[in-house]
């Protein structure tokens, strides 16, 4: 892709140019093309550096510079580059640099762009062109937007949407690791309808959302109690409790600001808790029978964030910034303290598929290595759990990565870049009833992704990896029925054993 | 308070009167005051019954019918019970009544208001006229918002606020039931800063919102643990699982619409799950390192509703409708599957007073005797706790029940008038830190509040009641801490036990 930024600023001084004063700056910006060339590779064509053009046009306390330049020593690093010269320059003369205005800045992308391409649109593109194999971006940016490095983001974020059209077709990657081969199957039935006829779980009145009864929650504890005492406690997991509500700052850290938009249930704080500002939405209701929502509307901030999407994002603020030391690696915790959420498809889905769940979140850090080893036990783990434990018809495969597919990037090895031993890990368990494999459990390996986004170091100096592995409660339940049916006396010995007679508590007439 | 109304209606007809029709008609009008008459107290004025004045304008196929009443058969019942005579008069004219609008509607109020008197600011009220003892609204209002009974909610909602302003200077209702007597202390500091200097906590990036680390999350289970062995398990309860995203739905059946909004955490809705849709909020952040909040603010629906706020709710969907048999009662189940969060002031704030929290919420209902009766055995259950095995200075008190402050309504015996039983126990620890008491538990009989909102029946057709306890583990963390201090050798010794030696897992340079 070849790239050319042309910018023309408007400089405002303290006071008017004198005589010397202009010439001075006059021989500054002669000057200014060595500067430009510092740390250019060698060989580059000089048009496709930085650089100063034409005559600058000197008025009274204003000078107004034009810019140009290819991808080396970019318009706006040469135009701050000198602006460090100002100082010893016109200090002398007591003038000093008071703004900077942008009136134009553009970008022009030439190359191959793939089919159907579409220019973004974002409010600080004024306006674009695009012909086929040029892109000419005109962009409304201020001194401080490019201090920002908005242009060189928006120049990659347009070669990153080309790359995704380019290999985007690939789909997800999928590759088998390994399957268990058939085990004893009690039912051909979807377990959630029989769920709901054995009065187990019911429908909540938001989407995606239910109520757990006793039996229900009798399997979940059995499932837990398992994780406990065949995972967490052998493997040398302490719980923590990691926030539920999501402010940006977290995704914006963790990265899911990239990308997990069309999911988030979104979360609004009132403008003020003063009873008096809600009066009327009160009355409103009383009089009514009915909730202000237009009103309500208005009287809210935000969205401030969400609510929980990924569990391990919020943990990191516990050791953002913190240089941990090598005795306490790996690092091993997880949380059960709440609910997930997710803004599914509508339509009629059992509990496999769910707005609202639970989740045991399992989260490791310390060296690559102590990273991946971990990850290595925990596949042992889940092993020794599905195949003598559950007894599952299950298999598990290396897919891409979760936390790509969670930042809208393309799926596929070509894209992903990473290291042999970065990605996820899913795992997958056979349901005979409608003769689909259900994702239920998933392990992966982050590399440095949330120790860099959290500044989180350790003390030798070694790159910090993590890892994390989410047990969904509904999806482990969904398998187990699917494969086992609601019979307890056909459950595997360890799950009847801790569920016990189920829970028959509620008798409606 | 004196009640006065008048309504002038405009009545559409499917076809013209003929002469012969209009004679009928006028025959049914003269007939209505009878009409009106039934069910209304011998003695009462005529005045002050629904009446139809003046003689009705009738031209083509319309009618214009005014009517006048005090309290009783007021005028827009008055016009649904003459609307009945209708068919019988009209129908062998072939003419049906198509249309009913209302082109004026105005209520007077007569009386005694309080100080400070300020009329409600709602859609419905055209305009609205105080002159100290007498407000005149006039409304707009269609035939669907009568049938709504908007008009006589809207009077309620006036005399409810007069009752507030006269008896809020009351204040909450607190009477002492229980005093434990002083109990060894071993700290003076407030707990939450020793947590974290312990490392046993941090605060999250939201507010009012921590991170428990291992230690802190070691007393949090010891807890579970002592309410799971001495209270939950003794007295008979059943684990579910309520849903934490609360639609209206919800909270307009338990009465939370009425006044929580201050308070709520509001959740909203992508307006949908297309990526394409999200892809320039997306870039937007790529490119700005910035969340787009104002854009997303405008692609979300909602609210829907909030983040959990009273645990119990969300649970009676589970029964909605539901007849129970009478062997299967008391109900008894508790939920401790996620957090709680509520919009509390700004400020700094330790652990005792969080905008998320967790706890254990324990809710049964059955006959008013049952009910009565579990709450007596939780008071024991609870009693023996605190006593012998926290070992806590604590008094529990009667007070303004729960459900009454969350609907803002107002606190004191006399707005109550509620049985003797119904009401809330708060328990309350003291701070020495701070030399205060604070509350950290709760036991409540709500009567039939929740059984009525969401339609629950007994089979002996017997009134159903419920009640509900919340143990929030902040408040108890807390409470405990700010006793016995951080050194685990100064806890009571079942306490040291179940929490183990703290986990100082986290080791920062």
């Amino acid at each position: 892709m070849w790239l050319h930024f042309e910018m023309k600023t408007d400089l405002h001084f303290s006071s008017d140019f004198t005589e010397e004063a202009e010439k001075a700056f006059r021989k500054a910006i002669e000057d200014s093309a060595l500067l430009f060339m510092k740390g250019v590779p060698k060989g580059v064509n000089p048009d496709e550096v930085g650089h100063i053009e034409g005559d600058p046009h000197i008025e009274g306390n204003r000078v107004e510079l034009e810019f140009a330049s290819g991808p080396y020593t970019r318009v706006h690093d040469a135009l701050f580059r000198f602006r460090k010269q100002v100082p010893p320059v016109l200090g002398k003369f007591r003038m000093g640099l008071r703004e900077i205005g942008i009136s134009r800045y553009t970008v022009t992308m030439t190359g191959s762009f793939p089919e159907g391409f579409k220019v973004p649109e974002l409010p600080f593109i004024r306006n674009a062109e695009f012909s086929g194999d040029s892109l000419v971006m005109d962009l409304e940016v201020s001194a401080a937007d490019l201090e920002n490095r908005i242009p060189d983001r928006l120049v990659r974020l347009i070669e990153e949407k080309i790359e995704a059209a380019t290999y985007g077709g690939k789909g997800e990657h999928w590759e088998l690791i390994f399957e268990s081969g058939p085990k004893p199957r009690f039912s051909e039935k979807d377990p959630t309808a029989g769920m709901i006829d054995q009065g187990w779980i019911k429908h909540a009145p938001a989407r995606g959302q239910w109520i757990f009864g006793p039996p229900a929650v009798q399997l979940f504890r059995a499932f837990e109690t398992i994780v406990m005492e065949e995972i967490v406690r052998p493997l040398g997991f302490s719980e923590m409790i990691f926030p539920k509500m999501i402010p940006w700052e977290v995704w914006m850290r963790s990265g899911h600001a990239k990308g997990v938009y069309p999911e988030i249930y979104y979360i609004c704080t009132p403008k003020t808790r003063d009873p008096a500002y809600w009066e009327d939405v009160a009355d409103y209701f009383k009089v009514t029978g009915e909730v202000w929502i237009d009103e309500i509307r208005k009287r809210i901030d935000g969205p401030v964030g969400g609510m929980c999407y990924a569990q391990c994002p919020p943990f990191w603020p516990f050791v953002q910034g913190e240089t941990l030391a090598n005795d306490c690696l790996p690092i091993r915790v997880f949380d059960r303290s709440g609910t997930s959420h997710r803004y599914e498809s509508g339509g009629i889905h059992g509990i496999e598929r769910v707005d609202e769940f639970h989740r045991i979140e399992i989260l490791w850090l310390g060296t690559a290595e102590q990273t991946v080893e971990l990850a290595e036990q925990l596949h042992h783990a889940y092993h020794r759990v599905f195949e003598d434990i559950l007894e599952l018809e299950w298999r598990s495969a290396r897919v891409t990565p979760w936390f790509m597919a969670q930042e809208g990037m393309v799926g596929g090895e070509v894209a992903c870049g990473c290291g042999s031993h970065i990605g996820t890990t899913d795992y997958e368990a056979y349901l005979p009833y409608n003769e689909s494999w259900l994702e239920f459990q998933n392990v992966s390996i982050n590399g440095d992704k949330y120790p860099k986004g959290f500044n989180v170091k350790i003390q030798s100096g070694t790159d910090c990896w993590s890892g994390c592995s989410g047990i969904g409660l509904e999806r482990w339940t969904a398998a187990f029925l699917a494969q086992k049916g609601l019979e307890r006396e056909n459950w595997p010995e360890r799950v009847a054993g801790l569920t016990g007679e189920p829970d028959s508590l509620f008798k409606f007439l």
